[in-house]
C-alpha cells in the first residue's frame, strides 16, 4: 500500500550537510536525486505543482561553487527544498491551489524564501496546497489533491499537504508550509513527518498569500525535529550567522536557546479528550510515545471558547481576503471552498471584535498551565488519515465532521500564537500518528529537547520504515 | 433667547488660578458659585445629571487647605469641573445616559478622574451624555436632552452635550468629555466653547464606558484653547510635575512642546466641501476666523473612504459592547439608539477587518498633507446648531441627515487618531461656529500656537458676549 520511497527518506539535513562537506556528494547530485524522484514517484502523490529543474540546477551549481570556495552558508547550503504553492518564489508560478490564480507568476520572493536562498537552499519546486490554504484535508485544490504516501487513497491532510507528502516520501528533505489552524502540523502528523509552527511572527509572513492574518504562521516540515529546528533557526534569524554553521559542532541538532536547561523541560500531558472526541487508539499510541507524564486538563468550557474564537477570527479575516473574488468570480472557487467562504461572509463584525478580546483572556487562562510546566504534550490529530473526500467520521462514539476533527487539537495554539511541534509517534493500523508539543514563546529549546527525549521505539517516520535520528 | 450666564463665563482657569493664589477667592467660594449657578440655571439646559454638592465642598476644603499650606498641585487646583456621565467617578451615579444603568454607581475612578483629583480639581457633578455616547445630537438620553445655551430650543450637540453646555453657560470653567467621532468638538463648536481631542491614547480611556474602542478619545472642554491646553497637559501627564505650575511663569498659556517654533506653525485651509456639504455662511465665517491661508484638498474619493471606514469600525465595535443588552433588554434603549444598534449588528466582520487595514492606508494618504503643513484648518461642524430632534436639514443645496452632517468634519480625525482642537470662530445668525485645527501627534504645540494666533474679532465664546483671552 505505501509507495516506494525517494532518496531523502531517512536521510536528514544533518547527514546531507556532512556528506556535502566531506565530498561524499554535491548539491548538483542531491538536486538530480530530488528531480528524478519527483519524476518517478510524484504521479501517485501529487505533492508538487511546479518543478523548477533549471532553476534548481543553477542554484545547486552556485551552492557547490560556494562550498568549494569555502563560503559556507550553513546547514541548508545545497539542500533541495520544496515551497508551498502560496509562498512567492520570484519567477515561479504560484497558484494558491486556485483557478483564480491559474498561470499567475510570482514577481518577488517572500521573505522566508529570501532567507532560504540566503541560507543556500536549492528550491526544486512548489508543493500542493488546499485551495487558498482554506481546509485541513488537502483534497480540494485546482491542482488536484495531495495524497498520503502511506496510502495514496487517503488524505495527506492540509493545507500544506504537498509539503508533508514530499518530505514523507523522501522527495526532498525539507519543505516550507503555512499553518493557520494546523496546516503544517496536521499533514505532517498524517504523513508521519515532523512539522514546526513557530511563535506568531517568528518567521515573517511577508510574501505569503494570506488566509487569516492574525492566525497565519510560516512553518517547516522535515523528517525529524532536529531538521525542523535547523531550518527554523535559519528562517527566523535576521542575520545569516544566527543560524549556526554545520562545522561549528555546537549547532548539530542541539536545541535553540540556553543549552544548560535543555534537558530539564517539565512536560505535562494535556488530556486531548477535553478538546475534542478522539480515537482511543491514537491517544494511547501518542501517550506511549510521550512517555510517563503528569496529566493536566483545560478548565471547563475553554475548549469550546477556543474553537469559537478561532472560527470568528478566521472567518472574518478570510472573507476580507476574498471579498473581491467572491463578488466577481465565485464560480472559480472549488464548490466546497465557496460554500465555506459564503458562511465566513456572514460572520458579524461584533463577534470578530469580541473574539479578538477573547484571545487575550484565553491566553491568560491557558498560560496558567505553563506556570508549572514548560511544554504540553498531546496528539497532533485525534485520528489517522481519512480516505480522500471523506467528510464525516465516527470518533469516540460520536459522528463528527472530519474538518473539525482534524483542526481540533492544533487550532488552539494558533489562536494563542504559541510554538507547536509535531513529531512522528508511531502508527495505528499502519497509519502515522503525531505527538504534538506546545510551549510559550521563549521556551522553544525545551520543546525541542522534549521531542528529542521521547522513547525511540515510538518514532515511526517515513512510510514502511522507522527512522532513528 | 440665550440664557443668562453663570460665574465662569469669560473667567478661565488661568485667571482662577491667579485669583486663588492671590487670596482673591477660595476653592470653597468657586465651588459655591458653581453649585449655585447650576441650581439657578441648569433647569433650562439639563447640562448636569448628578450634582455632588457634599463631595465638591469637601474637595474644595481640601484644596484650600493644601494651597494655604503651599502644596500647589497646579492650574486645576481648587477649580470646579464637570465630568461626562459615562466616565467613572467613584461613589457617584454613572448612567451612560441609559435606562440600562439607572441607579448604577461607579465603584472606582476612571484614570482621567484619578488624574483630575491628583491635579486638585473639584468635581461638582456629572454632565449629560447622549445615550451611551452613541449620537452627535445630544438629544437622546435617559436623563433628557442637553440644550444649547445660545438657544435652549436647539441641540447642544453631542455626545458630550452636557459638558459643552455647562462650560458655555459658565456653570464650570472646565469639563471632561469623550470623542469617538466628534463628541467633544461638535458640542463645543455648537455651544461656542473650545474642545480638544488629543491624539489616540494620550489621555487613557480606562474607566470610561466604551463606545468604539479604537476610535474613543478622552478630551477636554473649556472657554478657550489655553484652558484646554492646561487641562490636557495635566491629564496626559503621567507624573504631577509634568503639567507645570501656575507660579512657574513659563507655563502660563504657552503651548506644550518646543517653545522655539511655537509661532512658526505652517497652517493650511482644508476645503471642507471636499468632505461634506456645508453651509456657505459657516464656511465663510470660519475661514475669516482662520485668517489668510494656503488651501489644500483631500485627494478624490478619500472623504468617502474615511466615512465608510469610520462607519465599519464604529458599528462593529459598538455592537460588540452592547450585544448582551440588545439580546436581553432591547426595550431599555431609546428607540433611535436601538435602531442604530440593530443596524450596527449587521456590519459584517470582513468589512471591519478591511476597514482596520484601510486606516493605515488612509493615514499615509492624509499624512502626506502634513509634509508641507503642520496644521490643517477647517470648520468643526458644517452647520449651526439645529433645533432639538431635527433629523434632516438642507445644506449646500442638498437634503442631508443631521447626524451625518454633524460628524462629517470631525470623524476623519478619529479614524486617523490625530489631535484636533475646536475654538470659537464667531457666529452665524447668532449661533456659534467652530474653527477646527488638526495636526499630527507631536505637533500639538503648533496646533495651540495656531489657535492663539487667530484674529481676535472672530473669537466669540460664551452666549451673548465675546471673550478676548
Amino acid at each position: 500500500m505505501p509507495i516506494s520511497l525517494g532518496p531523502f527518506a531517512g536521510r536528514g539535513i544533518t547527514e546531507l550537510a556532512r556528506d556535502l562537506r566531506a565530498g561524499r556528494t554535491t548539491s548538483a547530485e542531491l538536486t538530480e536525486l530530488a528531480l528524478d524522484a519527483i519524476a518517478r514517484l510524484d504521479q501517485q502523490l501529487n505533492a508538487f505543482v511546479t518543478v523548477d529543474a533549471d532553476g534548481a540546477r543553477a542554484a545547486a551549481r552556485r551552492a557547490d561553487g560556494e562550498l568549494a570556495e569555502g563560503a559556507d552558508r550553513g546547514h541548508l547550503h545545497g539542500v533541495p527544498v520544496g515551497v508551498k504553492d502560496l509562498i512567492m518564489v520570484a519567477g515561479l508560478p504560484v497558484t494558491m491551489g486556485s483557478r483564480h490564480f491559474a498561470g499567475h507568476v510570482a514577481e518577488t520572493d517572500a521573505e522566508c524564501v529570501t532567507r532560504l536562498r540566503r541560507a543556500g537552499a536549492v528550491i526544486v519546486g512548489t508543493t500542493t496546497t488546499h485551495e487558498f490554504a482554506y481546509g485541513p484535508t488537502g483534497d480540494r485544490s485546482a491542482t488536484g489533491p495531495s495524497r498520503n504516501p502511506h496510502d495514496p487513497a487517503r488524505m495527506s491532510g492540509g493545507s500544506s499537504g504537498g509539503s508533508a507528502a514530499a518530505v514523507a516520501a523522501g522527495l526532498v528533505p525539507l519543505a516550507l508550509g503555512t499553518d493557520t489552524g494546523g496546516s503544517v502540523r496536521i499533514p505532517a502528523a498524517l504523513c508521519g513527518v515532523a512539522g514546526f509552527k513557530p511563535a506568531y511572527g517568528a518567521i515573517p509572513a511577508d510574501g505569503v498569500f494570506p488566509l487569516s492574518r492574525t492566525l497565519d504562521h510560516v512553518g517547516v516540515l522535515a523528517g525529524d525535529e532536529r531538521d525542523c529546528l535547523l531550518a527554523y533557526r535559519l528562517l527566523a534569524a535576521t542575520a545569516p550567522a544566527e543560524g549556526g554553521h554545520p562545522e561549528s559542532g555546537a549547532d548539530h541538532g542541539t536545541p535553540a536557546g540556553p543549552p544548560g536547561d535543555a534537558g530539564a523541560a517539565r512536560v505535562a500531558w494535556l488530556d486531548p479528550t477535553g478538546l475534542f472526541a478522539c480515537d482511543a487508539r491514537v491517544v494511547s499510541a501518542v501517550r506511549a510515545a510521550a512517555g510517563p507524564l503528569e496529566e493536566v486538563r483545560l478548565p471547563a468550557g475553554i475548549a469550546g471558547e477556543l474553537r469559537e474564537t478561532y472560527s470568528a477570527v478566521q472567518s472574518a479575516e478570510t472573507a476580507a481576503v476574498h471579498a473581491g473574488r467572491l463578488a466577481e468570480a465565485p464560480e472559480l472557487f472549488d464548490p466546497e471552498v465557496l460554500e465555506r467562504l459564503r458562511v465566513a461572509f456572514e460572520m458579524p463584525g461584533w463577534r470578530y471584535v469580541r473574539a479578538m478580546d477573547e484571545r487575550s483572556r484565553l491566553a491568560e487562562i491557558v498560560g496558567a498551565l505553563f506556570d508549572r510546566h514548560d511544554v504540553l504534550a498531546l496528539p497532533t490529530v485525534p485520528l489517522t488519515a481519512p480516505p480522500l473526500d471523506r467528510r464525516e467520521t465516527r470518533l469516540g462514539g460520536e459522528t463528527v465532521a472530519v474538518r473539525a476533527a482534524l483542526l481540533a487539537l492544533t487550532s488552539p495554539w494558533n489562536v494563542l500564537g504559541l510554538p507547536a511541534l509535531t513529531v512522528p509517534a508511531g502508527t495505528v493500523d499502519g497509519l502515522p500518528v503525531g505527538l504534538q508539543l506546545v510551549c510559550p514563546p521563549g521556551r522553544e529549546h525545551l520543546l525541542f529537547a522534549a521531542a528529542a527525549r521521547r522513547p525511540a521505539p515510538h518514532r515511526a517516520a517515513a512510510p514502511g520504515r522507522d527512522v532513528q535520528p
